[in-house]
């Protein structure tokens, strides 16, 4: 499988496009007066399930020719890609298995089981999640839709990236948080050919730096135990996505738990917008001091989602 | 000082244009599932100083005369009209004088601060209040703009409805929270004169329900004492908005504090909109059992503003 190109994302902004919602562009002029720039910020927290995912699931899913269709989708996931999974799936009218550690919060369960996904159990262990979704695909004949390392899910979360455009010209610079890296590789691979000048960051956890050290020494370093609140970007790059990052992103930028926590306020706070821990880490890039040497002067953000729990304060 | 028309309104939208944030219409597919209709959430949580006040004060600043607004504007309100009073001011260039109890949260203060109001303290009560903002008119000359018992702040309120028509034709039935009558008001006299067969409701805590009782015995009741979350609900229909009220309105429908924070909460949850209680009260009438007797298929609800602390949970 290889790497996306601007036509793959431009077609899957074209299959996709009955089935997401276009999402807005907000600006706040506290955050341009506290950041120093013009910044836009692309909400994909009104996306269907609450996240940038719903893109890139539904898009895999819609290219399914109709036979492999019938059979249904399976992946490993407890997070946003499970529920966008689930639901792009029942949209299509097809079976979504979605194998989540058995020590699963329930209301995450109860978010696919929602969406019409069905949730299979497992042990929490990396190689016991590998085995049941291989599992599953085997009794079922179900095809693997993996959360970020896929072309399809790559091209469809890149079609944020086009809507952006249109609603924010004259970009100097995008700002993308980074996990498994699906959402910067579609955002980096149609920026690159469609309007190179325009520079290219990811935002990443100082506690999950994993993918700003890959980019900075040139060797992919593997994704460090768990250790912050945004969940979201916890993961390593993929044999998809590392190529794609290497060759086109400018840097990744990282802060700190309490930078993410200060953003996710600020946005709730003067935005109004629930975003989730992960979409802090993008905001909180665009205020830190070791962003403000950059020379942008109109920046994207991009919000990627707001799936939060609301029985705790984050700060 | 008499009621406004729809002459007015459409005169307000056009002086306050530049000024004001033209506000979306958001739709949720869970909570039209919910309510058995197809609901329209007018998002004034997105206007300037987080709250359609900023329509209201920026009407009635805008439309003094030079001379006049020179001298300034005063206010006495530790609520969103406060904030919404000073920015006005602020962008017309002149200052405002708000007059908040002592006691009012520091937080308060410093947003009217923020906005560069001048924040004058007073004991708390409303003979307090109002004796001071009489002093501070008397020494300076500023012009009294009153929350919402003023023509222009009505006539200001009711821009959104015409904004809400645009983008949501072809409604049966709008839904909009009332304490003081200052929005509903304005709605209503603009939609009674545009569109009569569009129904006019209020939304009120059950728990601060003078509006509610106002309107069914044909007798205004004073305001009751403070027991509501819904804290920009808890005033009574003043002079004006009263005869509009009774006049233009058809039933205003009470919920509970629980149903209030389910609502609230729901929004947050499922909308990722950061939503006041005020605002939670329109959700949950469109969501009570009392309302479901309603035919109306497309109804129209207004988020009225997004200020809450974010140091403590509602539900």
């Amino acid at each position: 499988m290889s790497a996306p190109t601007l036509a793959d994302v431009r077609a899957a902004a074209a299959r996709i496009r009955p089935h997401i919602l276009r999402t807005p562009v907000h600006t706040s002029d506290t955050l341009d007066r506290l950041s120093g720039r013009r910044l836009f910020f692309k909400c994909e927290m009104f996306q269907k399930t609450g996240s940038f995912k719903y893109r890139g699931a539904t898009n895999a899913v819609q290219k399914l020719d109709a036979d492999t269709a019938a059979r249904g989708v399976v992946t490993h996931s407890s997070g946003n890609h499970a529920q966008a999974l689930a639901l792009a799936a029942r949209v299509r009218g097809i079976p979504a298995h979605i194998v989540m550690p058995r020590t699963a919060p329930a209301v995450k369960k109860e978010a696919v089981i929602g969406y019409g996904g069905r949730v299979v159990e497992c042990e929490p262990t990396p190689a016991a999640r590998q085995r049941m979704a291989d599992e599953v695909a085997a009794e079922t004949g179900a095809v693997l839709i993996p959360p970020f390392d896929h072309p399809d899910v790559i091209a469809g979360q890149g079609t944020g990236l086009l809507e952006l455009l249109e609603d924010a010209p004259d970009l100097d610079a995008v700002v993308v948080p980074v996990g498994g890296g699906g959402m910067l590789s579609g955002y980096s691979v149609a920026l690159a050919e469609l309007q190179p000048l325009v520079r290219r960051f990811g935002a990443e956890p100082k506690n999950a730096d994993d993918a700003a050290r890959s980019l900075a020494t040139g060797v992919r370093q593997p994704a460090l135990p768990p250790a912050s609140i945004a969940d979201g970007l916890l993961t390593g790059l993929g044999d998809i996505t590392w190529p794609i990052v290497r060759q086109h992103v400018e840097r990744i930028f990282t802060v700190s738990e309490q930078q993410i926590r200060d953003a996710m306020r600020l946005v709730w706070e003067r935005m109004k917008l629930v975003i989730e821990p992960s979409a802090g880490v993008g905001v909180a890039v665009v205020l830190s001091d070791e962003f403000r040497a950059t020379a942008a002067e109109r920046v994207g953000v991009v919000l990627c989602g707001g799936n939060v729990s609301l029985d705790k304060l984050y700060w």
